[in-house]
């Protein structure tokens, strides 16, 4: 693992990710590019269609699952330390997906994790917990069809983690997380114990469970796997598998949106103003004048403007590929312009979602069994 | 800590720990020697008295609170690898003994531990359990006055091990317990939820407590009292406060009865000719004839046969002297003799603890929620 401190693809689930290179990642750390899957896809969400899905480990055995329309699961989650932004976004929209596709659709607030990792005590992370759960309900999840829990609410979690303890040494803990104190550990485990809940008895047993995450969870899928391996005696656990998407540029037009830097990102409860400040403000792959783009055209691979397009805000992919080559690389868009239309989407899209999430507030306290 | 291991005082409470030398415990572990506070207590207990408690650490809190009749609690337990034998039954009456001296009882039956530990299944460990359980009744423990948990099914001690998980370098896991897979690390942190539980709100809130344990377990106090400081805001939680008990010899004159060797303990549930086997064969300190015997006296110091009498089965502390002195180191008992009627005593002793035993396993079951 030494080679890894000298390269800048670096994978920390409780700290920053940086992918410089994916190429590094399907040689070094076992993932599969998803593309080659793509044409077996019946219907592929819009996130494997575009790219943002890019890698994946043993979908395979959750692709056959569906094809052959099969019991399957899709489990995810979010840390519930503030409001929902573009990342955790982007894995509700991948869970809703596998979720009307048939899965079983498990969501998980990791409110341990918030604790361990972010100190946050468990009063606080109660309350950003009911607004995720209620954004959740708004983007579409089904919770007739599905599952959500607060980790430390959930004793079969917990009790997973227990289970587990024996089959991990500290020797692959550190390998996996580095030198942390004993809370991340615990948390690490009981992470995989939210993974590995899909296919308890009480849930009707072994299933194919595909976890999409961003690649900075990889650690927790590979300490998961190893430990469905090691119990499957015990539990009959099939092996999870995971899709990874990338990570939306940050405003600024660095690698990733950062909690420490508000003006790299807004969440879905911003005010409208902050919002358009926020884009207008942001980075792009914009020549220095106008006469410039128009003549030599702009760079979309390095603009989060167009990251914002392609991940969240265009439905149709026509206008993804019309933005790309003829508006931006073609130069037939200046930043500004797109900044206002982009603006127009995002405040629409905040808006109607901010209606629908009021609505689910109630619903939201009586999921997570909140006063 | 490397001085420990050029010294044949280690303290390992998941292996073997061998003392001897109590003086060491004294002036490197911070463990304060007993004795100095027996003029003070109004009823010492029989282990107090004979020296078989031999030291403490904060126990001054504790006897304030008993001299001043306020709130206190006992904690220990048992971990359900077996029947109980004959180190679980010294902390037994202790436990026993403080409740009758209006402390507030707390046993836990450790099946983490044993999971983590000794890779008993949890269904397996629940049958010791019941067993165990009903050792503690037929002893005298009160369960009206007391409460008796699984740490398995207790929630409140599985999530203040979570939080005391970020309390908890890597470096004092490794410091106190030496390398070891994360399970036991868990079970270490779920102890420290065991011993602080008496002090949660559910039971009363804060309070002192006292742990009678064998010296074994004193990384766990060390570590417990670590932690209730870190986490005196809150909690509110008072250090706990320890007894430590000498072990037994084992019937080989070695200084640890070992589940590996059968013949250096016996179980309160064995049949009495295997018991006056073990006990008839035992090694004592006795010289090689009668003879010598009668003219020089034998060397109690060394003799398991004598410390069964002290720890267990002379109830009266005139016996112990006249034992000690005038019978064996005087030379006028001979060890078959002196064993006869040991083997009566403990006989006697076995046929009616089976007997209260046996009505009392319905209740026990009835405790720990067992059909």
């Amino acid at each position: 693992m030494a080679s890894e401190t000298h390269s800048k693809t670096v994978i920390d689930p409780f700290g920053t990710t940086v992918i410089e290179d994916y190429e590094r990642l399907y040689q070094e750390f076992g993932i599969k590019p998803f593309k080659p899957l793509l044409p077996e896809m019946l219907n592929p969400s819009a996130g494997m269609r575009r790219g943002v899905i890019f890698g994946h480990r043993d979908f395979e055995r959750v692709l056959r699952a569906m094809k052959n329309h099969e019991e399957f699961a899709v489990m995810s989650g979010i840390k519930p330390t503030g409001e929902f932004h573009l990342g955790t976004l982007q894995t509700a929209r991948e869970v809703i997906y596998f979720q009307q596709q048939g899965a079983k659709a498990f969501y998980c607030i990791a409110d341990i994790e918030a604790y361990e990792d972010n100190r946050i005590p468990f009063e606080r992370s109660q309350k950003y917990a009911i607004g995720n759960v209620a954004d959740l309900l708004a983007l579409g999840f089904d919770p007739k069809k599905g599952f959500i829990y607060q980790q430390s609410k959930e004793t079969r979690v917990k009790d997973l983690a227990i289970t587990f303890g024996r089959g991990v040494t500290l020797a692959t803990m550190k390998a996996i997380y580095g030198e942390r104190h004993m809370g991340l550990y615990m948390s690490a485990l009981i992470q995989a114990g939210d993974i590995l809940l899909p296919q308890l008895k009480d849930f009707g047993g072994p299933k194919p469970t595909v976890v999409p995450v961003g690649i900075d969870q990889d650690p927790h899928l590979r300490l998961t796997r190893d430990l469905a391996f090691k119990f499957r005696r015990k539990h009959n656990f099939i092996p999870p598998s995971s899709t990874y998407h990338k990570l939306i540029k940050a405003l600024d037009g660095s690698p990733k949106m950062s909690k420490r830097s508000p003006m790299t990102y807004f969440t879905l409860e911003e005010k409208p103003e902050t919002v358009s400040r926020k884009i207008a403000n942001s980075f792009t792959g914009g020549r220095p004048t106008a006469e410039e783009q128009r003549r030599l055209g702009a760079n979309p691979d390095i603009c989060p403007i167009y990251d914002l397009y392609l991940f969240h805000f265009f439905e149709r992919d026509e206008d993804i590929a019309k933005l790309y080559g003829y508006e931006c690389k073609g130069g037939h868009i200046l930043c500004g312009e797109d900044k206002q239309r982009l603006i127009k989407l995002v405040l629409d899209f905040v808006k109607e979602h901010q209606r629908k999430r009021n609505q689910y507030i109630d619903k939201a306290r009586e999921i997570l069994g909140a006063e």
